[in-house]
């Protein structure tokens, strides 16, 4: 087994602000539930069945074309440092960790593609892009849902579609989502209004790690609900329109930010900038804070400015189980808030020695 | 009359922390109150009274070795904005520049003596200088005090010594003072229990801008109180005394604070520093509270930190009439608190573009 700290020095994934928009959208993510016709969803299937489940899909994965050569994790062997490091990476959800039943996780190059296995249902296919990419995101999850439909048999309705072991994914099995930062409807408090309107269309608004978490920096994760008689691309077009009509509404919000507060906005973005090139202790709260208001300096096109980059390397691996695997060490929060200071101030002056700003 | 603001282009004066313990001792003072015999005290004189005894000391001043270049205002000729500047420099009194009787002050070169005129007395005579130097400061007044001992009538009695407007200062009618820095004091809150000693023993404790005014960025005014029965010698000695062991109580602080908190210190002062650098809107009551941090990175030694002198030169140049009549024109509160973001960090850029640290 590969070691997961690996990843960690790849030179290019989705962190890479590489994708269209990247200033508001931080990434795309589509993913695909599949089960196995001949298995018991995962809840209700005994440890042998889903190690045979494993075996299985781990081997048709090794058949796939996108995922010959990529390194496959089991769970149940990997420390819980690693699994908090596979959470915070966006790889793995927290209920494919949470526990040491036989589950896995395969892990395409650059990590733009993962496959969860025995995660709420036997197959969960990912592909996850920088910007806004929602249709090249979904062709890569279809390319490998493709080539494993002739080497393994999913559970299908001719009447609903894919069966899943929730029935709110029923029928695609796909939950497309973009991650957008929006500091500005923040601050003019029209993110309520906003987003409201977007579950009202039948999207859900969720925090920084998907279901269940928090609103964290200002990130919120929009998704698709609907996956029964409806097609993908049909979801997708829908989801890409509100995305759309949200980023305009941020611009518009961040456009009357400007125009009333401009040296107070700016005040607080070199602010935030001076206390992450500044602090010796400091928090993965704090943090979040922090790159949200650098990010809106990006934004903005404020001087000076890190670029997009560096300011993603630093919101994914500068969280607790990052540091620890980068430390090679455990670490206590106090140790951490020291240790993550430290780091962040060294990607900064990395990054600003190497030629400064790269959004420009 | 020259322009006050010349005074802003003087290359070297007590801000310039060149003299000793200049990291934790700002400056040294000891001004000499005299009154004319033949007039009624300044509270008690009719104005063509004052008008009288302030050309007889301007005209005096003028045959002073030390002052006789020296440029004289009076105060009901300058505007608001100078007489703000001349309280915030250091010069003149709140109450000298209170009013438009007839009122004025000498200023010395470098600052470092300077005569007010028809304050609480006839003649205030202030020296000051860089640092802990209470016997030089001293000699400075005293040399003035004797030239002009030949050339005016002073009131004195053989049984009290000089007279003086307000009993508190009858006898030598000096006061001398040190405005010291004490953040350890003050973090480790021993700072009550050994400013009460101080005033227990006859020396009186205030804030930035002596009497009657607020403690801020950890700075106290230390000074006699005794002035009856008291030679000055005696009185310098005992206020350097005890200034010394507050000295020393401030560094054991230092000791403590850096032995169980090091880096939550070292956090709280590069976070000063970093804001000072960022910072696009700043009130001067925020500057005080950073330099004071930052000063005392720079008693702790911590690399990375700007020189004293720039410190200082912050410290009093950033308060609101400073910066007025430094950009030559009135500003309401919102423009100065971006106007002195600004002068702030290009101050502190110059600096490290010219070499950094200048305190090593």
């Amino acid at each position: 087994m590969r070691s997961l700290s690996a990843l960690l020095s790849q030179e290019r994934n989705w962190l890479d602000a590489s994708g269209p928009d990247s200033d508001t959208v931080l990434s795309t993510r589509v993913r695909l539930a599949r089960n196995l016709e001949a298995f018991p969803f995962t809840t209700r299937a005994r440890d042998d069945e889903l190690e045979a489940v494993m075996q299985r899909v781990a081997g048709a994965a090794q058949k796939v074309d996108l995922l010959h050569a990529a390194p496959f994790f089991r769970i149940p062997e990997l420390s819980a440092m690693d699994r908090a490091f596979l959470v915070e990476r966006h790889l793995a959800s927290r209920d494919l960790v949470g526990d040491s039943r036989p589950r896995g996780i395969v892990v395409g190059p650059g990590e733009g593609l993962t496959m969860m296995i025995n995660e709420e249902d036997h197959v969960r296919m990912q592909g996850i892009l920088s910007g806004f990419q929602l249709e090249e995101a979904w062709h890569l999850v279809n390319r490998v849902d493709d080539d494993l439909d002739g080497l393994l048999e999913f559970a299908f309705s001719e009447d609903l579609g894919f069966l899943t072991s929730c029935p709110t994914n029923v029928g695609t099995g796909m939950r497309a989502s973009v991650l957008v930062h929006l500091p500005s409807l923040v601050l003019t408090k029209k993110i309520r209004k906003v987003l409201s309107g977007a579950t009202e269309v039948g999207l859900a608004v969720r925090g920084f790690y998907g279901e269940g978490t928090d609103v964290m920096g200002n990130f919120f994760q929009i998704s698709n609900q609907v996956t029964l008689g409806e097609d993908e691309k049909k979801t997708l077009q829908s989801l890409e329109r509100v995305a759309r009509q949200i980023l305009g509404y941020e611009e518009k919000a961040r456009e009357t930010l400007v125009s009333t507060a401009r040296v107070q906005i700016e005040d607080k973005i070199y602010r935030a900038l001076g206390a992450m090139q500044s602090a010796r202790v400091i928090s993965s709260q704090e943090v979040l804070g922090l790159i949200s208001a650098v990010r809106f300096g990006i934004s903005l096109g404020l001087p000076g400015m890190p670029g997009l980059t560096v300011l993603n390397r630093i919101l994914v691996t500068s969280q607790p189980a990052h540091l620890q695997v980068l430390a090679s060490r455990d670490m206590e929060r106090a140790e951490r808030n020291v240790y993550r200071a430290e780091y962040i101030r060294r990607l900064l002056a990395a990054e600003s020695g190497a030629g400064g700003t790269d959004h420009a």
